[in-house]
């Protein structure tokens, strides 16, 4: 019989922007945003299937490195509340074998007329010992890290 | 603008049944098995409009006291592994309100030949002050205790 195991986890970061709620929560609805800062980068390639941003929907994305199984994030938004709250269950798999399966919530606090807090929850299942909550720790690090310098594109731009 | 928050919450209850895991599994995945310990009790109402047992599936379950709105939990199975193992995510309404969005995690262990070990983790996130973890640990706690008589029941029966 596989061995089998659960290891549960919660990850919780917090991140101020200089922006507005509404701004820092439309990087999360946008394929063009995500492309650019919810990667895990590193030389990896990765993609987006489908996003279907409403409750009851879901977003369909993948990555691989340069040799291997390729990993494919399986998402449904199970509540959204614009510019204030997103909360999705997904499940991982590579290749075949589901590695993940978890909770993220995401809310967005003004902080007086033009910044953002936002707090990112994840409420991790981490399956058959094919995945560690340091690797999720380290990966949404980085990707909220990315999200500063997609906030600070866009203030450039604008 | 609606006053909006999250409470977030990790309830585990653990259980030890006088029957194989396969057993305690099944009554998860049987309507019938369901409908005589996975409710509330304490006069209410309450029904499964379906239950289709896979992943990928889900179930859709209501409950309701004398007077008021209805309460519907929407449930969708993300890893079910035979006898081991059920993972789902869940989403409570109460009439047009979104109250409550939880990952379940449910894990048999086999003591020796005849005994179950089961862990139920329940990861919460509770909207808006419509709902508290103190009910669901209530909750759980009269349902785990309900299925001790329904393991019973069935051995009586065998």
């Amino acid at each position: 019989m596989t061995q089998r195991s659960v290891e549960h986890s919660t990850i919780v970061l917090e991140r101020t922007y200089d922006a507005a709620p509404a701004r820092v929560f439309a990087a999360w609805s946008s394929e063009e945003a995500l492309l650019r800062w919810a990667c895990p980068g590193g030389g990896w390639g990765g993609g987006i299937d489908r996003l279907d941003f409403r409750v009851g929907g879901g977003e369909r994305s993948w990555f691989r490195p340069h040799e291997g199984d390729t990993y494919v994030n399986e998402t449904v938004y199970l509540d959204i509340v614009q510019d204030r709250r997103i909360v999705s269950a997904g499940v991982m798999t590579r290749g075949d074998t589901r590695i993940f399966v978890g909770l993220l919530t995401v809310e967005f606090d003004a902080i007086g007329d033009n910044r953002c807090r936002m707090t990112v929850t994840e409420y991790g299942a981490f399956l058959d010992g094919h995945d560690v909550p340091a690797n999720h720790q380290a990966g949404w690090g980085k990707m909220l890290d990315n999200l500063v310098e997609e906030i600070s594109r866009q203030r450039a731009a604008a």
